[in-house]
């Protein structure tokens, strides 16, 4: 079974881009992000806003994120990016992303994700919560 | 005659909001920014990274920008934002935009921007140049 | 009695500009909303995070923003921004920012804000609230 | 001999913070691309607008960016950044940044760059460049 992959194209906007005419290296994080909600909003079938409360957690927060650079991504370039969930573990999960420019891969991203919760007795405490097989389930693409 | 108005519907996105749980100001300018390039690039038949050397100009620099915040925009909301030349005069123009949010006008925006070419004898001098009939007659929609 | 002035001074990042190779205009606004909020923990005498509380508002959003470009800004730049409030009213106030650029005004901006409180019957609501004279006060330099 | 550090010390804006009222993960990637350019043109001793044509070089261009976010660093908190040169290797080097809260490492970053030129057959194409001993050097703090 496939992994789900979400998609989206668009064409880079000025104000992504640096002096160097390049998309600006922190731009790519938060179409990561995004590459993330819309694949989590597709295959959980709930509306952004409204996932937390859904599945009973406080968020996913980022524990780790990290992407390589291979191919200079300028002004008005045509990109498709991509997002899946590579692995799920007990209570944590990366969400790979790959920017695609012309068919050549030009940017790889990994972002790794806590199913978490606040802490009963102290609000204020973030915890790891494991992830329901019902949710990593249905980012099989089967 | 109508102006020509271009128009995008999106979610907002997690990383556009602020700890108040709404879109932060300066991202709406960045949303309007986007949206002249998109009116341009519809209107004068160019992708966006050639329209300055199509129309032989270097820019089309702000010198004004403003926006009303009417109703706030949240995290997840489906919006659509407009975009029109409100007007030509002889080497500046107006580009309005509106972004909705349930049928309602929830920010206004209105850049000022002008038809802009380098000093020949000083290339790092900007100089506003008069916009061609031919380009402001598109932007209307007949 | 002349407005209390804060003042900032740094150098232009990377990150702030586009492939103009000037800061992208929505930056400024980033700068202003970081200029209202060194003014106000300066003047209230109270740190950011505990401002709201401190003065029982659930803050002071913006109803309107602009800005005039008047010279464009590089990055590396060395500039100051000033910000003072040019302008109390019953419950609503004008924030002016100025950056200015080797002694010169580079950028002047605006914004509106409302003192606001939630409404105790409907907490989604935001309602204006009379700014009290002792916080008006304070910001007059004396 | 022990790498030069630099560092700056600041509190994180309104701004950099997403609705769950932290820092939003792609702007520490702004702060670190900061202190890159701090710690170069403090290092290096050349203002950073002039770093690239002293150097003769067209820039140091990322090809690998990551961070590890290990304590959620809020609207309002103080904190301090550090970053050196961790490796220098023939052409390329990693750049480390801390971001400490109270004396606890709250985001740690790395940044992998190349000394790079333009090839003079084909002005688009980026080539690294062997980094000059004498560069390195002045990076040791000893």
């Amino acid at each position: 079974m496939a992994n789900f992959v979400s998609q989206r194209a668009f064409t880079i906007e000025w104000g992504l881009c640096d002096p160097a005419g390049i998309v600006f290296n922190s731009r790519y994080f938060e179409l990561f992000d995004e590459g993330t909600w819309v694949l989590f909003e597709t295959v959980l079938a709930a509306p952004r806003a409204k996932l937390f409360a859904t599945f009973d957690i406080m968020g996913i927060p980022l524990v780790d994120a990290r992407a390589r650079f291979l191919v200079p991504v300028k002004f008005g370039d045509a990109v498709v990016i991509t997002s899946e969930v590579a692995e799920f573990r007990r209570s944590s999960f990366d969400v790979d992303h790959r920017l695609m420019l012309d068919g050549e891969l030009a940017v790889e991203g990994r972002e790794t994700r806590v199913w978490a919760t606040t802490d009963k007795d102290d609000p204020a405490r973030i915890r790891s919560k494991p992830i329901p097989a019902d949710v990593i389930g249905r980012f099989r693409a089967g």
